[in-house]
């Protein structure tokens, strides 16, 4: 069974915009802000001091169902949706208390960079994938 | 038809990340920059001094092909794809020269607030209806 | 003596630019984060629901000693170093482990908005002023 | 004579918060988006493709005078005030119209990276003194 994990962070008061609520674009990093914590859960960090990979996004979306308030607690759900051989989606809810305010996907590709800077798409490591998919819940972890 | 527009904005320095590129959640507000450009180009603004109503994010979605780099040209081509009674869909193609960096979507509901602060869906109003299926492809504007 | 406290957070990718390490305008916001987290260690909203005074800014400065990376933990030390009459000025410090990052400082004023919508000093309320004065260090909180 | 110059750009949506005025966090990325945009005008990036230097902040103040709203057109008016052996310190005028909203200022040390990754405070390069220090005040730029 994929990694799952539970990432509680409050609402700042630079995320809200004149409207009064948090700007959508905050959304996708919350959800990042999970994703590294989800890999700090496994021991390991999405920005090793010397990487010879890294993840870029292919895609990004989010359903908005309520609006985040300014110190509103913020629980992300995220789970390994697929691991594939060489790309990672990641599923994710976003819940204030029992109430879900939205769900989104992040997918992200493995990639290397030749000497001349090109990226490449490459198979995600067996170390990475390896830990990504030991068993069970991770327990809560705060920002 | 529909209005169509195109914004153009150069990326800055505290939009990258440590990976060298622009983080992926300013692809967001790129399209969100220019939707409002596109507004400010029919003669509205999207937060208008005495709003009855406003434009909440349901939905939106990216498809990342490729990096931004720092002091790169970018070029926002944002449409209205749909015009629904009480929602308005946008179709983004980020663009840098003639590669297209990225695609992505915002879905926005037509929304007013009743007294008690709820939020309640309503039809886009005509004014603003009438002005964004205007014909013809506006003028490209920079930031 | 004045209120201090101690806030904890991790830095996040997002805070970090092409040169590998955090912007220098996140230490501005890492200061408000303490600010607020302040405010709420002794019952108080930065942002209440129905406001007749707000607190903007009319000063914000930053001694830079050293830089922070990804996934460095960051404890801000915030006290009131002056509570004026019309306005309060914070002294902060930055720390990673017990070395300083960074010392700043905040000043804002009390204002409140005429019915015309205009912004006018005035007094800090009691209710606010006896708060922000009263004893001891107050424990650390996380993010 | 040391460079000056004058960097226009539009208040967008994401950089307001509740209070319903831009951040003050934003006005250090304008001032900083002035810097840049002075150096493409005398021909360098501020993060060239293959840099033996880097402009780390060792200090930025600001003075917030007037609040800035969604839609403003704001002109960041940078000058190079002290340009010292080691670093480089630019002072800053915001203004909306003839109206100024702020004043501030920015030092940043010129350093190198030795090949343990020690940061070391270096002489300015003269390439880039003698290009900062030439005559005469450029024309207004947008973003």
């Amino acid at each position: 069974m994929a990694a799952q994990f539970r990432y509680q962070r409050r609402v700042q008061f630079h995320e809200t915009d004149l409207a009064g609520i948090v700007h959508f674009s905050w959304y996708f990093k919350y959800m990042e802000e999970a994703e590294h914590a989800l890999w700090r859960s496994v021991g390991m960090s999405i920005a090793p001091p010397d990487p010879t990979f890294g993840f870029p996004r292919v895609n990004a979306t989010c359903d908005f169902k309520a609006p985040l308030k300014f110190e509103d607690e913020v629980e992300v759900h995220i789970a390994v949706e697929r691991l594939g051989r060489r790309s990672i989606k990641y599923a994710c809810t976003l819940k204030r208390g029992s109430d879900i305010v939205a769900t989104g996907s992040m997918t992200s590709a493995c990639v290397t960079r030749d000497p001349n800077g090109r990226v490449q798409s490459i198979d995600v490591p067996e170390s990475v994938r390896s830990r990504l998919t030991q068993d069970g819940v991770l327990p809560s972890r705060r920002a």
